[in-house]
């Protein structure tokens, strides 16, 4: 994975049994990296295979995508654990997908902790060391939050031999320091299609994104996450998709 | 694994959170092969990675146990699902058992189904040949029952070219066909010390046992699986693994 | 619940946790009974708590339905179970959705298994108890599939002094011996609306279904099960409803 | 259930499947009150109904014991929950033990949470309100911790006319404001038996407890909790029991 081209991310391969979650069919075709999810928070070996043979049909990058193990709560919850917990049950997942992934002859290319982890992770370090440790037993990166300095986690990461990739939030207002508005702020998620679209679209050309308070901070991306939950997002994954490739 | 000498297999890091199954730490010491529980039908990412650790401590060759997703019945009821649904969950348990090996620096040996999905291998050829498939994407060893004739196996296992590991029971009793008495039999289940002891040693001296009905039969086995649940069953363990040594 | 007039029935709560299944708010209103899932095949303590209002809100019958233990396979999947073991977690489940709508000042007034339960329930007489011997600890009536003769399972019932309530499928076909067209038949589910809609109509107007081979066949029934997965069966079960009500 | 004796409560049915935590047998015949697990951190509805007729044999008071849904984390981990979210956990728990109390002509006499749900309720007046508005659904009594002034919680639960039990811990070492050494203290539990036993025997005699620091505290406990995990834990619950019932 090069910095060359902005890449879009999605979580992917998040339905569970009989529940459908997401049109991956639709949205597949135009990400380059998606996160599957590994059968704690969603997902089955089943779904897991079908998912990877998707990936694998559009030449997907795959990422493993684990989480807390909260079927019920999707992850979203924070699942109290030691670190050395969280070592062993990122293992697992990771672990599990590969060897889907084996058999469906594709590989496993990245980390993206899930929900409640990803945050856990971007705010303790003893989270985010249980999570390098679990990557660093595959030689694998892992994604995070892009801010404006990311040395701090680079350094960590350094430590454990393990590459960070960092993602932006197509819809998601940021902040001047360059952390995510958060949730519980009106503002904190963009819906209308040209703020999204735009934020992404500045973020390829620029580096950079428009705060909240109409600052211009930069923010050094690899990716970008989109969703492709509904009809209307999956258009507008495809309009982005179109968007950069002309870049 | 060679023949020359007849291991003991043992079902292990069958504990589930804070409930205890097993005498893991005391039995570890008496055996060569530890069958561990991939957290579907017993043990969590936690014990998985405690008995991984005991193994390697004793220098015990590690099994992947996959069962069944049923903890409530530990893998003990048979849970329908298609061929493809079996290589998908064998699959991602021992891909995420061979992690967390590769983590404590171990390696996963063979295979060994549990419970109802070991059952179920042995009468149908649907399931034998999910667990064939699922077993090739690591290159490793199938362990199943050993009979008066396992030539049936071996034919469809060189199909996938999978080795078979054969097991003979030490506590079970045994049909002239080869097959074990039912446990729906009174008298299916060895109580007696010496009636167990005696058939582990008949085996590991002349490959033969003696059936319910007082049949010599001859059984091709690698191995015999012991138990240790209890001190007793411990002590038993011990009791047999130091008169193999001595043969 | 008196069989003046063919009553609608249709399973509902069906989401869980992140996964939305049915659209029930759409189909409420046009059933007279909704069958909830009761958290062990589908469902959660909210996910239960949000289908009782809306039954309320329309003052729709509640009806428990409970299932197999069994979230990846949605209650799909035969759980090998004792009699014993079908009776502690029927109750179990009813007792826990009685709760709820206690909460939420509604009556649960009979009972559904679901899935495999309810397959079990009338191929086995031993499920067939065990189920009567839970619904007579909440004095409710069970549902079952209606058949030319119910006198079997009416014997039964009466035993346990447990009431019956016989419900058709509205898109299913039948044998002439009143049971179901095997799913493994290509024409055991009808799909078009008329056939739907005629097989409804019929069994309204004079008690008959007519069966795959063109006979007709006289079902007792009480009420027929429709589904509200789709816009598609929602409008199709409204155009029901009001044919049913213009009777 | 009244003030005039100490009563002696113990967490009970924590078997879970193939799983055995705890000598019910031993200790129940020793105790007043069972709290008994409902299948969310722990049993399942053949554990219940088992531990409920062990009840009921030796005449005990049986307690819902109601916790987060969280199997293997023993419900010890802490689960973000909104108040709504806990009301429809507790219910569905103490709806599915009632009915199983009821199938085995027994009755439920108060709620006691377990483990982080108990503390979560000592810590947050939104958690505390959430298991209230639960109990009164059921006209239950809820166990809390006894501290030296009880007021707060005896106002809230005042307007949802649910009374209250306070519990003491046996083998827990107090602060002087009441509360209870935190574990992290090397000497927050006492171990040795004369330590355990003179506390529940001044709390019965005397009302009170002498803290970690010497100080004598006033307690005002309807039920002590003690524990029947090992031999050693049911002698010594025998021995209280045998004091307390010769005061």
């Amino acid at each position: 994975m090069t910095k060359e081209r902005l890449k879009l991310n999605c979580d992917m391969g998040e339905s569970f049994g009989s529940w459908k979650m997401g049109l991956d069919e639709e949205v597949m075709p135009w990400v380059d990296m998606a996160n599957i999810a590994c059968g704690f928070h969603a997902s089955d070996p089943n779904v897991m295979s079908t998912t990877l043979k998707l990936a694998k049909q559009y030449r997907v990058s795959v990422g493993a995508h684990p989480g807390y193990p909260d079927l019920n709560g999707f992850g979203r919850r924070s699942i109290p654990m030691s670190q050395d917990e969280i070592v062993h049950n990122v293992v697992y997942q990771v672990g599990a997908i590969q060897s889907l992934a084996n058999l469906n002859s594709v590989k496993v290319e990245y980390i993206k902790p899930h929900g409640a982890l990803y945050n856990d992770m971007m705010k303790s370090e003893e989270v985010f060391v249980g999570i390098l440790a679990a990557a660093e037993n595959f030689s694998l990166p892992v994604m995070i939050l892009a801010g404006t300095d990311n040395s701090r986690y680079l350094d960590l990461a350094d430590q454990f031999n393990v590459p960070l990739l960092f993602e932006a939030f197509a819809d998601r207002a940021y902040l001047d320091n360059g952390l995510l508005v958060p949730r519980s702020h009106p503002d904190a998620v963009y819906h209308k299609e040209d703020d999204i679209y735009h934020q992404v679209m500045q973020l390829a050309r620029y580096g950079s994104i428009t705060s909240i308070n109409g600052s211009k901070i930069q923010i050094e991306a690899d990716t970008v996450c989109v969703h492709g939950d509904n009809p209307e997002s999956v258009a507008m994954v495809q309009r982005i998709s179109q968007s950069l490739a002309a870049l």
